[in-house]
């Protein structure tokens, strides 16, 4: 008996596959204090957390060896995913500098990575920790970054993972339905948001699926600030577009979804034609990326796909990525659907893999009245994108 | 009117000084996604996230910078913290470059470090960024850790923090003394440990200190994991010692205290003389430690006071640190009391100084009925110690 996560133990069963597929002899974490600096690795393959300084090696033949401060041993034993758990007591060096030189790898990846923040678990000092531990041997001139181990670990989801997203993607879609009802004009931002975090304290076990500062965000009219902030006592006025940005977190796996409503003025009976044509640009943005969406095509092609008919109807182009992964939080992992933007680094040109799960979330704006933007979930099966969330495509009127 | 933590701009403000009394002319913090891989010192001078590549750069002459992807200005603008706030869309690289040149610091300190978690917030793949973007200039070679300011930032508790830690202490001990007369041989750990979080939950706003894994941890008789492991389904029996290991926090500090109970046999009327000897011997010990700690001396010297009792008294040494910095979280930062091991790297010979608030917390073994242990909780003053908890000096006996 053991009180390990099973996700956990799916996870470290991929590894030896995807470690051939790279040929890479050994995956190197090394980390501390885990649960205060948290390598976001530890969440797939560890299951629990260190105090002082830890090597967990995992290699092509399926080793997992874990080297820990003494009184870390007992809670990482009952959790059961360490065969081989080496305990000590004055320092990590040696006992890792032997088992490096007792399985002697021609390729070592460790968690750095310059551009997936996911795959940069390991801090400088932790580097350069590592770096004299092996000194003087020929292992320090052989660490590489993780980053591939890690796109493919985190992006291929196991059906146990997937089922888990999709839940969550279809409780975050009944909220959304649930609260449109209960919309109306002089409600703030600040109200909108509480009030679906009322719809979601009726399920059990769920949380926010990003900080709760701005999950739910909710955006009201045409001087709204945007995105990435939290919602304000600005109250909802005829005229405007509404939208937001919420997910929830449950049994460890999350959505991160977006809905537009539109508040009729006095006298109207649908939208204005701007809005009306925001709106349809955006869900047409949505649907044509998303049947482009299948293992092979990089990300800059699906990203290009809707900024180009966005930019075509005349809109400006929204500035940032078109979609990201989600899994163990709402921005998971490499894979992007991204311009080639320097923030990006070399994303936007990785392959889309099976068995990722994108967010596809383009944005505009409609003047005088607010942010047009859905966002949506999709996996990727071998002929293409599956819906995760049920896709808005028609504006909601509020009276 | 801004939405920022009123302790945020207190130890900003503390900034300049210490900069200067460490001759460093910039202290440069550099992120992504900080939610998610999150450098500590956010919560002392950034207070809230980030998405994109960050930079926060502090100057010892009050300077307040930060350079931010455009959709995270709006919240930045609304915490308040940064004067001047620069967004960008393509990238980080040439408005941080250019900052950097107008600002021509000759030291500049990053967060990273090789001892110390707590400043050690900066990724390897990060490091690799900075130093790319500075390539060329003659910013990239005056690069240092800044742990030397974090120790000082983190040490120097402001009057508003402290008042924080001893609320949490204050609370911690009325919660043990709530499940002292509740307490009864046949309760297993894990008993313990729900009657310890039910206390706790009578209080609003409350939550464990660290992992609630094993916060509270509670460890009965003999065989007990000893540390860092989480309660189990062991029944306390008649004989055996129960030491707890509980903090909360609360307003954003927190406690981290121990406490020890022995269950007498029948007919006992009071502990065995080996257990009533061992539990004495901590808390001479903590006392010996207490009353040598004051600003100047290092955290080795007080280490082997306490430990030096121990082994006098002819039990083994712990095998870990007498105490540690308490804080924003349980083990905050650098200024550590604790022996010159491999481990502890430098910090064993950092001076303690006024303001800083430690943890007293000794170990030993009683053979045949478990481990004698408390955690008491003193801040540092110009003149010496000040108990922030009130310390155990009798041992709990549990009819």
């Amino acid at each position: 008996m053991t009180i390990g996560d099973p996700m956990v133990s799916e996870k470290l069963d991929q590894v030896p596959g995807i470690l051939r597929e790279l040929g890479i002899d050994l995956w190197l974490l090394f980390a501390r204090e885990s649960a205060t600096l948290h390598d976001p690795s530890f969440d797939l393959v560890v299951g629990s957390n260190v105090t002082w300084p830890s090597a967990f090696l995992l290699t092509s033949r399926g080793d997992r060896i874990a080297i820990v401060g003494s009184l870390d041993q007992a809670n990482l034993r009952a959790h059961g995913h360490y065969a081989e758990i080496i305990g000590y007591v004055g320092g990590v060096s040696d006992d890792l500098r032997r088992t490096i030189q007792r399985l002697d790898p021609r390729r070592i990846a460790v968690n750095y990575s310059l551009d997936d923040t996911m795959a940069d678990g390991l801090t400088h000092g932790m580097f350069l920790l590592l770096a004299r531990a092996l000194e003087g041997t020929p292992y320090a001139a052989r660490l590489e970054p993780a980053q591939a181990i890690l796109t493919a670990l985190r992006g291929r989801k196991s059906p146990g993972e997937r089922a888990r997203i999709a839940e969550a993607c279809r409780i975050t879609c009944d909220i959304y339905d649930a609260i449109t009802p209960r919309l109306r004009p002089g409600l703030t931002e600040k109200q909108v948001a509480a009030m679906i975090l009322e719809e979601m304290r009726r399920y059990p076990g769920l949380e926010p699926a990003w900080e709760p500062e701005h999950c739910p965000a909710a955006f009201t009219g045409p001087e709204s600030a945007g995105a990435h902030t939290g919602p304000t006592d600005r109250p909802i006025e005829p005229g405007h577009i509404l939208n937001t940005d919420f997910g929830v977190r449950k049994d460890g796996y999350v959505s991160d979804l977006q809905r537009t409503w539109y508040f009729l003025r006095p006298g109207e009976r649908k939208a204005p034609e701007a809005v009306e044509r925001g709106f349809r640009t955006i869900v047409e943005a949505v649907h044509k990326a998303a049947a482009a969406l299948r293992p092979g095509v990089k990300g800059v092609e699906i990203d290009a796909i809707a900024r180009g008919h966005i930019v075509a109807q005349g809109y400006p182009e929204y500035p940032h990525a078109l979609g990201h992964q989600v899994g163990r939080s709402a921005h998971d992992g490499a894979g992007l659907l991204c311009p080639r933007w320097e923030r990006y680094g070399t994303l936007p040109d990785l392959p889309v893999e099976a068995g990722q799960v994108y967010t596809i979330e383009p944005r505009l704006p409609v003047e005088g009245h607010g942010i047009a933007t859905v966002e949506e979930i999709v996996a990727v099966d071998p002929d293409g994108a599956q819906w995760l969330s049920r896709p808005q495509t028609e504006l909601y009127l509020v009276p």
